[in-house]
């Protein structure tokens, strides 16, 4: 658990009985709130964050999805654009994001991730949010070349490296309602992407419900709700990143991803 | 272990220190040549066999893949098409395939799977054997209109109780090479799909190749080949699965899964 001082650290007693963050979430959160005030016990420069969930046993990722101006974007679908990426490929915040040395087309695009709390299937979306843990930033870095190398997006979307997931879960209590948030993604300080997550074309609730449709949903499970325009192969000229920019998503009320880039090193 | 008499069962001793098949695999099947030969402990009839790895941390499954007469598929790009499928979808031979009652559309694929064995990236495709631990059948069960909600083919893909695996991996010192095996699919014993594994368009070595580039392999991971012509949804008319089917995929060398299909029962 994170203040501004540093990191509380309930993992010293609880680890034993539960060993990763999807286990405590699965729980429920037990004895959290003994810590609500308790002294921190690292600063904040002695840690390394890891992605919020390093081992979900599902990350969906919405494509596109957010209104440009009062129409949908041209192409977009009658039903959500869904692709799996694997853990292999995350990173926590302040991690290098991986150009690889396959491609000069790394991408960047920023989102808001819900982080799934109780199990779940064909759920109702009237009752979709409680099934939600919590949220924070993601980073759904891409290679653009390999996304295109067919029309799956699989290799693009996976290289190691890519998926920055950070900088920590901001719990459903806190933010009950995800809607009406600024989202706004920077590379080197300079505003990429804007946008406000009431602008989803697919809301939380509705993709919730459409992918328990299929699939059961499982506490630590991760859904990428997608992204707004201004990435940066749409730009003019495209915009794509090199070694040493540094990439920032923030996300009003949930908190600031900030990942350097560096190149494969082989 | 599979003998025609039974089911040896080398879990008795090794299940404290191997939990699964997967990190079984991983250590290099120890003391596997001990049981060679020894009595088995079930019959067939007195067990359930769970999808051959149930726990995969990747599923990652080609496309169309096979030359149809001498040339490509119409369509079939450059590059391998790739998905992902969720271990929550997988079940083993003899279980149902579930038709879901959102679609009229369950489809069958039959295919060759791949166990990944040794770890790796950036693996050249002249290594690429030494990687693989074994090999069994897949059915690809496909939703298709679920699959066709948009152009990624996530959801389609992933409903539970459509990908069958199995009925076991036969070992690579077993069949050193997945090349010129039969592989036919039968709906209610009548033949659907039938080719020969070197009809690949992208074979065995350069699946792993390309894969290993954007993602490690790891021991237990699953790469399924793809499938040929003759599937449900391009018959004529289109011939979909229905309750009281019986799907089976025989690889020549591999061996018959067999899956009947139910309705979902909600």
């Amino acid at each position: 658990m994170a203040t501004g001082a540093g990191i509380i650290d309930p993992g010293r007693r609880l680890r034993t009985i539960f060993p990763d963050l999807r286990s405590y979430i699965a729980a429920g959160f037990p004895c959290a709130d003994e810590y609500a005030g308790a002294s921190p016990a690292f600063a904040w420069d002695e840690i390394v964050l890891s992605p919020v969930v390093p081992n979900p046993a599902m990350i969906i990722m919405a494509a596109i999805n957010y209104f440009e101006g009062e129409t949908k974007p041209t192409g977009a679908p009658e039903y959500p654009v869904l692709f799996l990426r694997l853990p292999a490929s995350q990173i926590g915040h302040g991690t290098p994001l991986i150009r690889p040395r396959e491609s000069r087309k790394l991408d960047f695009e920023g989102e808001l991730a819900v982080i799934v709390g109780k199990p779940g299937r064909h759920i109702p979306r009237a009752q979709a949010m409680s099934h939600v843990a919590g949220y924070a930033c993601y980073n759904d870095g891409s290679v653009r070349d390999w996304q295109k190398h067919s029309h799956q997006f699989t290799p693009g979307k996976n290289f190691v490296g890519t998926g920055a997931f950070g900088p920590w879960m901001v719990t459903a209590d806190e933010l009950p309602d995800p809607k009406g948030l600024s989202l706004v993604t920077r590379v080197n300080g300079i505003e990429m992407q804007r946008t406000d997550t009431s602008r989803m074309i697919f809301d939380v609730s509705y993709l919730i419900s459409y992918i328990s449709t299929f699939t059961p949903l499982q506490p630590g499970d991760v859904i990428v709700t997608g992204t707004c325009g201004g990435f940066g192969s749409t730009r003019k000229p495209p915009q794509f990143l090199s070694a040493g920019d540094v990439v920032e998503v923030e996300i009003e009320g949930v908190g600031l991803l900030s990942n350097p880039v560096i190149d494969e090193i082989i």
